[in-house]
């Protein structure tokens, strides 16, 4: 099974690369589809799934007597659970390219191609700025807090789901920095590595 | 101009990739050309560049009355500036792949492709093992230890000449870790993704 696993920035184009490494190799891809499936599974809004999922699963702290502790939220916990069964699921239809939600380290069993998808601060907010209609009325500072606190989430995330580093390069196969680069030619490439990575997997 | 700078971690394979993606584009490799060039502009002995350029400028440190400092030496100063201005003249020459000696950062202006090589540290071993005989009587805790070292020398030497941070992602256009893959295979399609990335370049 080729699985490739795209792990990425905020404003990175880390989305459109996997949909593109996806279309060039003629495989599935799941992204918001994850979502979806959940929501069928567990009932839940869509939105509610979408924070849990990128956010992580938030904690509530309480103080009993000289006890300070934290409980965690079980409806979040359900998504979290019912992600893992989903990506799973998916996987086993056959090759595909994954965008976050911890895939990378869910499906590492399966030995996935693993991307990490980053770019220069400039090049996140000018890739906002095209794609994002719902942040046009954020000026600089204000896109820069939330580009970096939706990283902060999913590295939140990835860390409590698998205890790995989330954007530590040691845990990918190849970081792909998309400054200044059309996204739409450099996919190709990266595809066509992939498929080469695969076949190094095999002759083992 | 087309330059390609790999910084590497020693036992990657960054060598071996920088000379196969030099070759596939038919473009010049420097690497020990660099330590020649230096020692015949400097009358220094090979060796003695070479652990500089790796390990960076050794400080001594000395005890005046109350107050506590550090001299740098001046012949290893020397070696630093030189390498400096070698880097600068090669570059000038046309397309090249350059390997290590911050030449990232030395270049900036000229905009190279900047490519990081690692690998796990399994695969470094092997590697080592399999290339630098030179080391088969160390044991793997003893390699390890030297493969640390090594790194440990160029980063020192990368913050010492440029004040970047040495294997940071942001640094650099692509991470390639070769854990478990054929360089020879990869290297083509590195040399693939450079070509576009120029292009890319280009057309801005």
């Amino acid at each position: 099974m080729n699985i490739i696993t795209i792990s990425r920035e905020f404003g990175s184009g880390g989305r459109e690369l996997g949909k593109r490494i996806a279309d060039a190799l003629n495989i599935a891809y799941y992204d918001t589809e994850i979502i979806s499936e959940i929501a069928k599974l567990t009932n839940l809004d869509e939105n509610y799934i979408s924070t849990i999922s990128e956010k992580g699963v938030p904690s509530f702290n309480f103080h009993f007597g000289h006890t300070f502790g934290a409980t965690i939220n079980q409806t979040a916990m359900d998504v979290v659970v019912t992600q893992h069964k989903v990506i799973k699921q998916l996987a086993q239809k056959g090759d595909c390219v994954i965008v976050g939600r911890s895939a990378d380290k869910i499906l590492s069993d399966l030995n996935p191609f693993k991307i990490f998808v980053y770019a220069d601060m400039d090049a996140k907010l000018k890739r906002c700025r095209e794609k994002e209609y719902e942040d046009s009325d954020l000026d600089d500072k204000q896109l820069i807090k939330k580009i970096k606190a939706i990283d902060a989430g999913r590295k939140r995330m990835y860390e409590f789901v698998c205890g790995g580093e989330w954007g530590n390069m040691s845990q990918y196969n190849l970081c792909v920095n998309t400054s200044g680069v059309a996204i739409k030619d450099l996919s190709i490439k990266v595809a066509d590595y992939a498929k080469t990575w695969f076949e190094c997997q095999k002759s083992k």
